[in-house]
């Protein structure tokens, strides 16, 4: 089921990029939950294109409309259908798209997928603009979460070769998520905003793009969540990022630099806090051991490539005539979706983070009814 | 369903390191296939531990029995189980390890998950002894999938700091695979095995482990494979990757590197070949557009941290007492088990890419019956 | 996943009946399928209210708009969203029964199952209305199974007493299908439906109403459709019929009357016919064994019971106060939804069919590319 | 996953009615349950053949050995698998079988669905004898639901013409389970004992069977379980007990018999009783309510076809030839089945029941950590 995703809260995504509107059908959230909308559309203005020069010049406002699901003020349990209108579309921009390949993008493999009969419209089904349902549903998951002390936030940890500094747990800082989530460019390390987009502005000149990585910690998390094997963290977790766009990896805790530590480096040495808390004095593991939370803020990686839409020219085919061709991608492009795509990590985490709480029952010790 | 995976071909594990035995049932795979149980004994052999002084001392044979699902020398359709026997067990070895948690693995985590009843025993179910029912199914899928002209092969990219080249297509060099795994240290570069070998008995005598890099290609597939989204082709098989214990991140292509590189960069044109297939002149997309597969050799890495059992004191806690304390873990250690590391990660790749060849008809353009 | 049902073609239905619309998601339908909105219409017309007396004189149109996976006349192979606007509501109607528990109604269990949390206006997501675009998605999934030649019908085989004759095999009448999804009361012999009409009025006189028994017949199915155990063809249709509201009973082929013929008199002799074809000479199995098809019509019966919501006066409870109270259900009724369940059984079936079909590939005998 | 069933509580079997064994793998039950062995054994002989002149000749002791998930007294929560050794084999009564049909058993649809690669000796995978590990599994979820109050039970509404008194409440009579579960013929009416038997003796002596319907009811089920629509108490349990060999319908409640009652007679008014729990007078609906139940007493009727294996000669169809051709099935026959499917429908009603309690958390009211 390629466009319903989670065992306990199940997600649906539907639409194209220039249909008539994009969507998602949110199943399993608990009923009884006062939702923030206001919260929800300044998550959806995150993600949004058209803020500012750093990113596409097609503007969306993502308005949504929740058609079922919420009544009098609260969840009800049942499935909630949001409907965000596609506004500002230039098929025309397209048009002479179905037949040439875009390098990078799904052009090629989605038409051998569908037969042809896929909508190659701006990427169709496959456009990024799908992100935006996901963005809401991780901002619904975000506020229940938030009732259970569950928080999220993201930073962009590389852009381009400028390299912001890595997370660590929330500490007393419990604002930092919400200031993160204001910046047009989050890092942790403000004095590596400026050069972020200086390189972002260059490629926007070079008629080309950047790619990056963002880094996601969540805080609040309980010890033995999750499950061994096929339903590790690690496992739905990645899941769940790759399925956006861009992304090509995805690491927790040390990630890749574990290849280079002795097993003793990577080991989080275990403690009892003056508390009487389990804690671990590093969090080279991201906070799973055996695919089960410990206890510790839960971090992971994702590296997403430079956008592939670029107005520079390169080498493709033109499946009309089976022939090799040029291509300079017509259209508005974002010169970086980095920043564009913290919101979107974050919001497949809370959605995943939720369905692993609420799926949380099997094999624990029996607590009667 | 934390042991079962797999949409079309359902893959379920059970067992313990100390228990009567571990096993699989493999659903779902296709009637008629006739297996050849040497070459499967052949791939059981290759993650074995006891074969030489790279890996743990504790001897295991894995002998398996086939207990349904085959008869007359063809898979009849419906389950194959399969059992192996646990021998070389030495329980005493772990019986003061029920409330001493070691760090980097799941005691703790798992000790929370379960209550406080999981078998603690060699890490229980959490024990990578798991990985030889996941071997013997990728032995499997291997054999369906050569039917189709698909073929897995792995090398170790980097153990600790040493790299050995990249995988790029097979082109001519067929038996690449062939040989590969036949190697005590598969490596592309043989001058890099002697550095490797030293490495690891280096690590041995320090009483510590070395982590590393597993990289694993696959040829021969499709283009048009796998779905946007949810069921992306990267979703499917990080989830299965990272389901291997000691996996701490998984990339496709160029992976991480992608974030320094533009979007030109990344890019993947395409051209027409000599014969009128469709073709890119680089792959750092590793054969992946939108989720799909585009006809080029899937690639992809995953880390792999030291052994985290290791002869070397560390800090760590005791439930019993609740208190920190100090533990130097006993038993016999794997130095490194990148190398057994390479059986299971082809596996994991090979089960789910058998699962996404037979799921793939829907959404498929109507070919009638 | 409560609202999403299907292992290839999978359904996702939203809305409540005051809600601003209902819907449905269809992911996993074959791509390039050209779509016949007409017949959808039709099919929609037939379960819709207010077309007669014989039923709730609430106006619905079920207009639809589909809006996403449809593209230049044909099925993209992407999520297929359609959206029906809910036009009739008198919320008023139902105000007062916000803490009065109709019997025989979801009212109680539901308020239960979401703590009070779910939207009671007309039954809310636990309506009948939620049938619409479940009769939208069988729609579809008629005219793409109708391209293999498999056709679904219905009839009326009991209302309240009368009872009509049951179906055999479709023989040289391929029309007949046609015919009774053009009646008001569908049945085989034209001289029970005045006495069906009647019954109907009697009970809208009466203010109560009257249950019934739908026939279902699937012909053109192949053999050897289906798995053994728990997807067998039995299991995955009657796990969809019970999804609709009032179905208390599904059987197959003779049914309950299995238990009073002997096994000689149950079994269905195969003999080959004079084109070398299998065939039975009896269908008391309805078409199924051991799950699996056999190539015979396909047959099952369900039987509908009677509308709870009633005019006549009944005891039941008030929450608000804690009480035993009298209930007279207001709003329009129907006397009778036996009529009004036909094409949302035949939707429930098509749907269930082309998952099969569309799953069919595992376990099967490998056929190469 | 034609052999994996439960969302939560997940269950998987394998084997071959004359491979080396049967079993199942169970996993997501809870953890630190202590299971009666002693109990479970007493389930697996209600079921297994042998026992008297009622049923098969064929002995089967059905000694089972645990092999994972148990742990120093008590279930890990992770997988639990089980092995049932095959003992009393007589294949070569099958062998001039596998080409010749057996009338209403798999053996065609079979053939067909696995292209003649199945087992066929004895039904092979279709075997009745998979329902051993059903049992297995059904045993040790009775233990689980019994720590929540829940019962279940059953007894034979009818064999062949004779019939039952239906079941209504426990009320006070606790031990009704328990008496029923030790009869060789269990029903409620001690005088309809002795016809049955005789039936079932003429049917033997007449190389014939004879068919049932069983009953089933579940105590002790809170209100407010289950799902609308496709997760509907009605759906997943029918689901389940159609995976049971025989099993040609299943209803709820009165069944059926709705079909003759009008909305007021099949409704059930709801009250509160002395001690202000809410109760209905009647249970026409079985307990359940638009998919969720009520707190009532879960009820059901499945209806079991006389065993297709009888000596008497019948039509079939020699596939090896493509000949027509008369057949009497030999082996040892059960001339009926239906005392032995009462563990199974109760241990498929006890494993879905558990699988409902353990998911019954998506869409609940928030209730914090």
């Amino acid at each position: 089921m390629s466009n319903t995703w989670g065992e306990t809260a199940s997600l649906t995504i539907f639409g194209e990029s220039h249909g008539p509107c994009i969507g998602a059908v949110l199943d399993g959230i608990p009923a009884g939950v006062s939702l923030d909308w206001q919260a929800v559309s300044q998550e959806m203005r995150r993600r949004a294109p058209g803020r500012n020069e750093l990113s596409t010049q097609r503007r969306e406002h993502d308005v949504f409309s929740v058609e079922s699901g919420f009544f009098n003020g609260f969840t009800t349990g049942t499935p909630l259908c949001v409907r965000i209108a596609n506004e500002d579309q230039r098929a025309e921009d397209y048009a002479r798209l179905q037949h040439i390949m875009r390098p990078g993008h799904a052009d090629y493999s989605g038409s051998v997928r569908y037969g042809g009969y896929n909508d190659y419209r701006g990427g169709g089904h496959f456009s990024g603009r799908l992100t935006a349902p996901l963005v809401f549903a991780g901002a619904v998951a975000k506020q229940i979460l938030a009732l259970d002390g569950i928080a999220i936030g993201a930073h962009i940890l590389q852009l381009g070769n400028i390299c912001d500094r890595r997370f660590c747990s929330l500490g007393k800082d419990k604002a930092l998520f919400g200031r993160l989530s204001q910046n047009a460019l989050a890092v942790l390390d403000p004095t590596k905003e400026e050069a972020m987009e200086k390189a972002i502005l260059q490629a926007k000149r070079d008629g080309d793009s950047v790619g990056g990585i963002v880094e996601c910690m969540i805080t609040g998390l309980p010890a033995g969540m999750g499950d061994p094997f096929f339903d590790s963290v690690e496992s739905k977790l990645s899941h769940m990022i790759f399925a956006i766009p861009a992304v090509k990896g995805v690491s927790f805790g040390d990630g890749f630099a574990l290849a280079a530590m002795t097993g003793l480096e990577g080991n989080d040495s275990f403690y009892y806090d003056d508390g009487g808390r389990v804690r671990t004095r590093t969090n080279h593991n991201g906070g799973i051991n055996g695919g089960i939370t410990n206890g510790m803020p839960v971090l992971f990686q994702a590296v997403i490539k430079g956008t592939p839409s670029i107005a520079k020219e390169q080498d493709t085919i033109d499946r009309s005539s089976g022939t090799n061709c040029k291509l300079s991608v017509p259209g508005r492009h974002d010169p970086a979706i980095v920043q564009r795509a913290l919101p979107a990590v974050e919001a497949a985490a809370a959605w995943t983070v939720l369905d692993i709480m609420l799926t949380a029952k099997s094999g624990r010790p029996y607590d009667g009814k």
